[in-house]
């Protein structure tokens, strides 16, 4: 593997799942591969899971990790031509490639501005990186991906799964706040390759990139759509066509135990409760979201055991 | 050990005294007692001392640290059965057992509002980090107490004892701001069971929790209940019954070299010169506030060690 | 070494260019060294390059490092026999004792207020520390002096230095904020030992502390001194004798393609594109910015290890 921006840079699916379960069995087995290796975690959002996973996940492997929150002090220019007279104190081009001398591999996290969808989809940190930087590049969610997290749900449902094909849902949720598509954009991408029963519910209007969701089912009706599930990922976005908008919050499709059936609850955390699912699923047997949170780590482990393979 | 969030997690203090001196003396002899173990240190306000000592006393054990600042950016909930619809973006059942697929071992520090004593004194950030973590738990100063200095005191009080029976008085001292009675509370509870003459002087009303306290002579005379002590303790603290109010700042209650007569000066640091103590105790031999600093490193120390050897 | 402070603290410039560069072709050569010592990094401002470099290189030595960030939290006192009963918290005399317990080498970084000369010159932060601690200090970058940078740049003409007497040029630049003096100081005073043929070139007004360019010479014709330049250092600074003042931001002293010839192009970065520098000059094959920070790692590197060896 060279980078990990992507669901779509895992060339088998199944493999790095198998791989990552043998990693969560025997965590410390790769100790010295990263022996004088260091990655460098660049935050310009902040983080809680993403953050202690991965360095975990690189300091099981040896490495050595060194973390920069990118705050307002630090003002990165993107633009190519620019006339530096501004607020910006320094390009990417050289930004990246300093970080580079430092780094074996550069994990960044950069989220959208969930104003402008053209400029979002540019992806202008993270491909900033993968074009000026000389190391690998690991995306720690960036404006429309959250591939780490994908892999961990994917190693979460493969661990969990009873029967040949699973009925997987992804259910939209209420939240106050405008959140961002990238969870749900990288588990449909995800999803689609790992052969299940997949079917997407939200209210009209929350359709998620039509690019992404190709051919997958979308059902309005939540109810029918939870029906028989396996497992139930419920997650928040904002509107995609109206971008970055909170279209409605109608509390009827909070997660509930009732809605649930037998299904698992996944979700990627953090959750509002009682606004994005109730209390009496997250208390209850049938959520699975500590585990996904778990898998993380050795999600984070088997990217950076691949790429540390190839440097 | 399996937590430590009380001085009364300790079950005999001469004996842990002693195992932190001797750690002391070669503080790298159980440097792989703690390989592949990760500390994550959990900071809800800011720390130099115990900040820094933890963090080297677990790398001392060959531990992993990983170290988070809790800010705005991340509003924990901790009520119980809360709609989450407002700025609380996590509870802490997830986030307690998330971290916990991280950690091994979780320090908190959380300081108290001193403003709602009732609600200071349920300790809510530390005792639901107790509750829904999954692993030991350490208290890097909560609202009400802050054992590790307590144990770094106990050990500086033993190392400089030179008579049998010492005298000991932790004296009150004027500060322009409102300070939490952990540090206070803790070396009381510390001192009640280190087997000394111990005194407690401070103007009327600034007694600290009578619970706390119990039956530990108090004196309003400072003169008097600083004759012929061995180690005078000066802290200040707010009001306890007026919570959380600075009724005085009487600067006769300063500490001065004429005062401390030929006894050890102690301090948990950070000090404001002058206002809490004169330079010249300071600048004396006197003062022992170095070595007390010195001694937070093999207080975390021992408390990690055995910690660990419990897991 | 004992500390290293300034370029002054270097016996011999030639020596360590040369075990800066063996270490540079190996290094994890000396990765035992560094064992159970710790690097405690203190931070007055914010960093990229010094921190990533200089902590790699700590950890390319084995040692364990600590980062702080001195934020508004910690209000350290710098005046003797202050009455701290204002803003500041703690004395530096403490602050410094007290890190000096949990680190082996302190290293600092503390930029000037650029508004008071005398009190910038007297260097209070970096002086207090080699006053108060107890462990050997670093200067990462302090009012008036940036040794790890012209050490690092140092290594660079040495390394790229075809034949025997180079002409180097330090070459002011526009920049629209007022910036310190610490890079050039420090590059004037590496390179005056240097043994090669050297002209700083500046508008009128410019002119560097005296006591630092001594008897150096200053072209204020920029064309002229350029003339068969090997390297051509570019930066920016303030005023000094109107002091931090930025007199003009006239474009035209911008360095180009076409005045820099068949020199190399340094720069210790961040710089601002198109208005220290045009694009032509960072993005051609004269540029060695990203050279210079890659051996940042190893400047640090020579001298922790020449401290740790004389430990």
């Amino acid at each position: 593997m060279k980078n990990y921006t992507s669901i779509k840079d895992i060339s088998s699916l199944s493999d790095i799942i198998k791989e990552a379960i043998l990693i969560k069995m025997n965590p410390f087995e790769y100790s010295e591969l990263g022996k004088n290796k260091t990655l460098v975690m660049l935050f310009f959002n902040s983080s809680l899971r993403t953050r202690l996973s991965t360095e975990k996940a690189a300091k099981n492997l040896g490495m050595n990790v060194m973390i920069l929150n990118i705050d307002k002090a630090w003002n990165l220019e993107f633009e190519d031509g620019a006339i530096m007279n501004m607020s910006t104190s320094e390009h990417i081009k050289e930004a990246a490639k300093v970080i580079s001398q430092y780094a074996d591999i550069i994990a960044v996290r950069a989220f959208p501005s969930l104003v402008d969808k053209a400029k979002d989809e540019l992806e202008i940190i993270l491909n900033s990186f993968r074009s000026y930087a000389t190391v690998p590049i690991i995306n720690m969610e960036s404006s429309t991906a959250h591939p780490l997290q994908a892999l961990a749900d994917a190693m979460t449902i493969s661990e969990l799964s009873k029967k040949k094909t699973q009925k997987v849902v992804l259910s939209w949720a209420p939240h106050p706040k405008a959140l961002p598509h990238a969870v749900a954009n990288s588990f449909v991408t995800m999803i689609q390759q790992l052969g299940v029963n997949f079917e997407i519910t939200h209210p009209e209007g929350y359709e998620l990139n039509p690019e992404i969701t190709k051919n997958t089912r979308i059902n309005y009706n939540q109810e029918a759509a939870l029906k028989d599930a396996d497992f139930v990922y419920v997650k928040n976005w904002s509107s995609y066509k109206d971008y970055g908008k909170v279209l409605i919050e109608n509390p009827k499709w909070m997660m509930t135990k009732a809605k649930l059936g037998n299904a698992k609850f996944m979700h990627c955390l953090p959750v509002r409760r009682n606004v994005v699912v109730e209390d009496a699923v997250l208390d209850s047997e049938q959520s699975v979201v500590i585990e996904q949170a778990n898998n993380r780590t050795f999600a984070a482990q088997v990217v950076l055991k691949r790429i540390l393979e190839n440097l």
